[in-house]
């Protein structure tokens, strides 16, 4: 198995030729300038992750669910019992989820993948057991996991990514599954961003009044148990230079502030899910593979991978922006701008799948459109 | 043929008890209610297009470019020259322009439409010969068009739309090529929502601010001369009662003043393409088929359509937001919320066919996504 160091190791920046090629080539098709907006810079991003313009179309996508239960959910932040992590993981598996509808309208394939639900799954076709313990400890208590789970949880991400593109994929799509786990998205959010819990906790998938003042108490309470508060109020985010061992370092981007490495946020805070998917992100991007985030889980979980290698985002495309005020504030970090903005707040990966066919239709145009030259269309008077 | 007065009498409403029903089961599918946002007002809207829920999922789709020319050039309008027009039509024929890149992703068929190109041109596959005429008459010194070829081009879209449904098309995108033709389309929005040219009129496909500025003008000149402007600005939009042939009146929805036929603005300041687009979406009403809304040439055209029969927008889908400040004006006007905003501002049908497999995504989740009792998934404590 290749390590997370090994990974963090192979990734690299965006080709800047094929970036150049892409963009130049661009220029030269059959439509004004610029007309196809934010999908121009999506397909030259394509070219500098493939590093070859015009780039291949991503598909098939396939979409990894990974599914983890959350200490915190004692602290009553979800009106759903904690059982439907794994009852959703059936409905996953027996294709009746909305994520399912959508990987079939895109052509996706599912993978599930148990990083942490609190029960032991039966094995099942689409099901991967790569569970590192059976939910995390309660955040606000102390930390979620040991630095030793993050790394095996984040692992577990970056097998996954290996396996769906040996397995023929040409994009990844996260996604994920979790009762409780938009409270552990708002508090990585709060930890990178340094922005108050009051500003990135939403109602996830529908709190009342009362559960959401608790669910950002709850999130200051374990900022501040974990150390990741300072006296003031202000988060002690990132910025850290990286570790001797290559995994321990390495701020958020555009925060220099700051003295917890990244790998210690995302095990003080995160979820299993949450260590998995910034896994995902890195196996995707070392394999120079695209990797399209879903909302404010993936989000923050993108947080932690750019915190552990920069470059990695190079390789995201933001799928879609959720209803969750902190997947706002996340993109607008990452500076990453989404595709889809349907109010979507779903998860499961539902708004990255949503944005696999705008994507293709983004690398399809440098592949399929014709130049003024070739088509004989005459340019505009300049 | 079926004429436009029998197509406005076979328009209906959306189906309310589809309608009701859809948005019943949605709320027992396994999801949070209320999480796929703007998609299940999408959903309940297609159960209440195909009268029955859940309705039958929208594919294929097929695309109409329809192309005409435009008298306004002659102003200086556009850097682009007329022949383009013509040139792009081969393009489209050709399968090299992005709206068959984009339909080639979606799996729609594309049909081109002559319906007043300002030449003669080949037959050829695809291609479609409803010429009106050889382009309009420039609308800044009197009518675009007469009467009755904006019937012909209403009839000419209509009978697009029949056709495109008998070879099985399940969903219909608006497409459009006229150079010219975003000055058409801002004069349009002016003349039915009573907006000022400055507020609604943008760049197009890339005009310097000289050229923008004497858009602007020539679009004030067009309102004034064709008598859709007041002592004082203000325009004389929509409003009149249906005349007694069925075809005459019609106002602006949400305008309940002015005095002016909405054929009879179509005529003075719409483009042949406008005509027929506006006539596409009501055959596609008519016969209870989703119509998916292009751009700012759609959004114009489909004020127009809604004026002549304001059930017919019930059957529409706004596809994009493009970048031209008159559609955002447009879509408030008509009360459509757009699926897709990626800053495009192409035409062709591009922002359209990008939102079909957004729309066919979610007619998919009534179909596929299960029940929380039927998976056996436990509801949240309410």
């Amino acid at each position: 198995m290749i390590t997370l160091e090994q990974t963090i190791a192979a990734i690299r920046p965006c080709d800047p030729e094929a970036v150049a090629e892409a963009r130049a080539h661009q220029d030269r098709l059959t439509k004004p300038r610029g007309s196809l907006g934010v999908l121009e810079d999506v397909a030259v991003r394509l070219a500098g992750i493939a590093a070859v313009s015009p780039p291949p179309v991503p598909a098939p996508a396939a979409l990894a669910i990974f599914a983890a239960d959350h200490g915190v959910h004692a602290q009553g932040v979800s009106p759903w019992p904690q059982e439907v992590t794994q009852q959703m993981v059936g409905n996953f598996l027996a294709g009746g989820a909305v994520a399912n509808a959508f990987a079939n309208q895109v052509g996706a394939t599912v993978r599930v993948v148990d990083v942490g639900v609190a029960a032991d799954l039966p094995a099942a076709p689409g099901l991967a057991i790569r569970k590192v313990a059976y939910g995390t400890a309660d955040l606000s208590q102390g930390p979620a996991m040991t630095r030793e789970q993050a790394v095996a949880a984040l692992e577990a991400g970056i097998e996954t990514a290996r396996e769906l593109v040996a397995e023929g994929a040409r994009c990844l799509v996260t996604g994920d599954m979790g009762i409780a786990n938009t409270t552990a998205s708002a508090a990585l959010v709060c930890a990178f961003t340094g922005r108050d819990a009051a500003e990135v906790t939403g109602r996830g998938t529908g709190v009342d009044d009362e559960t959401l003042a608790r669910k950002i108490e709850v999130i200051r309470r374990a900022l501040h148990v974990n150390g990741l508060i300072r006296e003031g109020g202000s988060t002690g985010a990132g910025g850290g230079s990286a570790g001797a061992d290559g995994t321990g370092g390495g701020g958020a981007p555009g925060d220099g502030a700051g003295a917890v490495p990244g790998l210690e946020i995302l095990a003080a805070v995160g979820g299993l899910e949450h260590a998995a998917i910034a896994g995902f992100i890195l196996g995707g991007a070392s394999l120079r593979v695209p990797v399209i985030l879903d909302g404010v889980i993936a989000g923050s979980a993108a947080l932690a991978a750019a915190a552990l290698a920069p470059d990695a985002l190079d390789h995201c495309v933001a799928g879609h922006r959720s209803a969750e005020p902190g997947h706002t504030v996340a993109l607008a970090h990452l500076g990453l701008r989404p595709l889809v903005e349907l109010e979507l707040r779903l998860g499961e990966g539902t708004g990255g799948l949503l944005a696999h066919p705008l994507v293709c239709a983004a690398a399809r145009v440098l592949h399929e459109v014709a130049t003024f030259d070739s088509a004989g269309v005459t340019e505009k008077e300049s």
